[in-house]
């Protein structure tokens, strides 16, 4: 049973301010919560209907809550078109990224990323790659926005997801470490046949924008993506998600 | 001026039996519309704000028309939550791929892609990477479905794009042509290690399951893209425009 100030509380966690009040956030279906059941992320309460309520009864750690709900009670809660038999509430983590922890890593930096989407599978690309620390500028979208989780399909578990002021971010990188800072600019050396470290920060431009300018004096190594477009009618351009697949696979494929 | 019929019409057209019906599709905002208007598409009718009236009215083609309409008239015809300056009605194109076109260059197999960001992210990866020719399986989403044309910035144009009977197909490729057919399974060769041709047929499977076990005899080379997750925790998977990403990549680079 789903009582009304629980409905109220959690369709109120559709707002960033809300949730970064309650330290709370929402993940829905049945996959997205397997991956969060089975990662260090603490599940306060899990909502389900009745065909899978024996699964996830057996899925849940002892202290959280689980409570059976009708389809018709989910659909007040699911921040989705078609609600996916189970959403549950979870705690947010406390970032925690020293600066050694970047050292002997490669690690990607998210510059004014904005669509949920797009943030939610550049970190499915993420856990694809192996690369568990993610920087955010402040200006990023909120990485617990319901939808950059349901893009994510669960992979913000096992991540270190940091946002910071950008520019001191970086001028203190520079002064404490001697991390190489990878973009991707039109003038930028070919990425196929450019010498590439696993070790370095990744950045990754804006949808709208690239990579924006007071950044653009940090990169160490300007890398380029070329396109194998044969007719040069109008502007082929990735989308951001793509460009990291492909900046993302080079790294790691040497 | 907005008719009530016109704009009967242009809502009709969300259905791909209309659609088909018509022959006609529906591509909004400015960049998509660029991008289509360069084309060798025949835009029927343009409908757009005061504000890119000008811009457009340098852009169209001479037998294209071309309406003013108000904001609250564009948000009655538009299929986007935040209508974007302009609308177009636009001729589908008959598609024509006889076999000979498909030698000597990278072509693309889709199998029952449904999503249509998907179909629309995979079309403009194939446009960055200078693939053509698309063939879609008989259940692949409708292109021109309006948030198929949406996800591909306007990557529709400069296409070929079949739908087929896909058994018939390979069927058919097989007796016809020498072509090599590539797919990625879990036991396939390293992709990255590989070696890959600049000619034969890439067959991406669907988001839920993969390429189809009819479809898998016909592949002639099995490739597998390595993971590199820390952790196995969970089961990491890549969305199927993020393994097209890398695939393309991979065959593109060498």
């Amino acid at each position: 049973m789903l009582t009304k100030a629980k409905i109220k509380y959690i369709n109120a966690l559709s707002q960033k301010k809300n949730r970064t009040q309650e330290l709370v956030f929402v993940a829905e279906g049945i996959k997205v919560l397997e991956e969060i059941l089975t990662s260090d992320f603490k599940v306060k309460e899990v909502f389900c209907t009745k065909e899978v309520f024996n699964y996830f009864s057996t899925l849940i750690q002892k202290e959280t809550e689980l409570t059976e709900v009708l389809e018709s009670e989910l659909e007040k809660i699911s921040f989705l078109k078609t609600p996916q038999k189970v959403l549950a509430l979870i705690e947010q983590k406390e970032a925690n990224l020293p600066f050694e922890n970047l050292e002997n890593k490669l690690n990607l930096f998210l510059d004014d990323i904005n669509d949920p989407g797009n943030l939610g599978t550049i970190l499915r690309i993420a856990a694809w790659f192996g690369i568990e620390n993610i920087i955010c500028s402040s200006d990023c979208v909120d990485v617990y926005n319901p939808k950059v989780v349901q893009a994510s399909m669960g992979a913000i578990a096992g991540k270190n997801i940091l946002y910071v002021n950008k520019l001191e971010f970086f001028q203190k990188v520079k002064a404490q470490t001697k991390l190489p800072i990878f973009g991707t600019f039109l003038e930028g050396n070919d990425i196929y046949t450019e010498t590439l470290s696993n070790e370095g920060i990744i950045v990754l431009g804006s949808e709208a924008h690239g990579i924006s300018p007071d950044l653009q004096a940090f990169v160490t190594k300007k890398l380029f993506i070329p396109s194998f477009a044969i007719q040069q009618q109008g502007v082929e351009s990735l989308n951001v998600a793509i460009a990291a697949a492909i900046v993302c696979s080079e790294f790691r494929r040497r």
